[in-house]
Formats: C-alpha cells, sequence, structure tokens
C-alpha cells in the first residue's frame, strides 16, 4: 500500500515512463500520507490496442489509479489525486497533433481483506 | 470517463481487438449515458499467461470492465452491461475445441476524487 | 467469477508463472467457496516498468488482486487473502540481491451488473 497504475497508450512516444513513475511516487511521499517510501508499488503498462471514442481521430491517453487502504477522508483523496494529475500535466511535450487525455482516479481497497509481506 | 478494459487470452486468435473496442464505444454511445463520444478511454490487453480453472483443458476468456463516475442507477448498470455482453457474444468464430467464457464487470469510480484534463 | 489478476516485476525471473497460476487456482477450490473449478478465471502480467518506492535499490513484487460477486462475509475474504499470500510466500527461491513484496487484495465486484455467458 499504495498501489500505483499507470496506463499510456503506445503513440505517446516521448513518454519517459521509468522517470515518471518516480515523480509520481515523490509526490506520494511528499502529501505525507504514508509512512515508508518502500511501500508505495508502481507500475506503467504500455497500451497497443486502444480507442478514445468513436473517432479514428490521433488520440490518446494517460490513465493513473491510486489505491489505498480504506479509511483516508474525501479531502485527502482530492488532493492526492490533484497532485498526481499535476505532474502528468507537467510532462511534454505531446506528440504533435494527438489529442490527449490525462486522469487519475483514486480507489479504496478492503483494509480487512488486505494481506502482505515483505522478503530479503 | 467512463474508462473500459477489455482482456483477452491469447488463444482467442480470430479476435479482431481494434474493431471489438472500436464496436464497444458505439454501443456505449448510443446509450444515451454519456454526453461526449471523445470521453470514452477504451483499451484491450492480451493475456499470455492465464490459467481457467484446475483443468488443462483449452479454455480461454474475454472480461471486459467497465469503469463509470459514480451515480448511475442499479437498471443502468445492468442494462449497459448486457449490452456490452452482447457485443462479445456477436464476436464469432471462435477456435475450434477451445472453451471460452465472456464476462462483464461494472464498476463505480470514485467521482470525488477522480481529475481530468485533456490537452491539444 | 471469480477474477484472480497476478502482476510481477520483470525482475524476478525465477517465477514460473503458469505452474504459479495453477496454485493459486487450486488453493481457491480447496476453500470450498466456489462452485465449479472452471469459473476460476486466472492470468498474469509481467511488468516491465515499475518502480518501489524513491529508492533505486533493487526491489520487486508480486501484487494479487481477488474479484468476487459481492456477498461474502470479511472473515471468508480474510481467509482467502491469507491463503493465497501463503501460496506466495512458498514461491522461493527469489533473487538474490532483490527486495521482494508480496500482498493480496480482495475486492467485491457488483452482482447485480455483472453479465456472463459461456461458449462451445
Amino acid at each position: 500500500m499504495p498501489h500505483l497504475h499507470l496506463e499510456y497508450t503506445a503513440n505517446l512516444t516521448d513518454l519517459t515512463v521509468d522517470k515518471t513513475l518516480l515523480r509520481l511516487n515523490n509526490v506520494l511521499m511528499a502529501s505525507g500520507q504514508f509512512g515508508s517510501e518502500f511501500d508505495i508499488k508502481s507500475r506503467a503498462v504500455k497500451l497497443e490496442h486502444f480507442q478514445v471514442g468513436t473517432s479514428l481521430n490521433p488520440r490518446g491517453f494517460i490513465a493513473v489509479k491510486l489505491s489505498l487502504l480504506s479509511g483516508r477522508s474525501p479531502q485527502v483523496k482530492q488532493q492526492l489525486s490533484e497532485s498526481l494529475l499535476a505532474v502528468l500535466q507537467d510532462l511534454s511535450p505531446w506528440p504533435e497533433g494527438v489529442q490527449v487525455q490525462l486522469s487519475v482516479e483514486l480507489r479504496d481497497m478492503d483494509r480487512d481483506a488486505y494481506s502482505k509481506v515483505a522478503i530479503g
């Protein structure tokens, strides 16, 4: 906890994925909401097959989903969401002629049925 | 909003993925539930590693997950789910000898902590 | 139902993915919670891009998410979570020098808006 998922469409060819994940994790740590940086587990997946709407115009998106153990206030969640979106908005340059959408979702994980362990 | 995820097992070799996403998006627009086609963001992921049950018989599946901002009625969600499943059921031909399962899940996204922006 | 997602970081090179999925499915069947082994649909995805925390130390993780139709008790869900984690903990050997985290999340799927069909 927390888990961050970033999906990005394959036409966003300038995206430096690993650097982006590190920046997102840094923002999460700076929020003061998480006790240990070690707990933040983030991954990025490139989407080779996608469709935005019903048009064939060049479009793309980045979708971030942050999964938290249940219990945080709506205000905290909204702030986290906006601070992650700010990182995405700062990721220029974007490909010429591609309409890009950025989104951040926060979701709760059921605290009572979440199990974890660290090895080594 | 909405986000659609389609997962399909790699043994469904006849699946025309991009066309399927476009058909799903068209059905979502035709539902009248979404203001702008531009908002519908869909992606498909091929599953190279999967296991259905505990048998080694040839099996496969397509799993669709539609994520909506919270607030729609159970009836609307059930209708959306069934109309997406109807698209999947119409995707023949299926590989000879493979038992295929199709499923559609609808889930809510927390409206208060969802952030988005469009660029370009 | 149920759906199981396993994500693993690409630096866990000794992981036998297909065997792991079969073991997880066997544990789910042994729980007595599911009527038919055929219903258990599991997949594994390798993560090529990931970041654990804000350090560049070698780290990795396996994250399992089990999605169930809503209605099971917290006790049942906790037991399922722990029994899946036990499978992960038994997956040695782990790569030398990599800090590995294992986690299992359980989530409910909205029973009223879940549609499925089996073909062939």
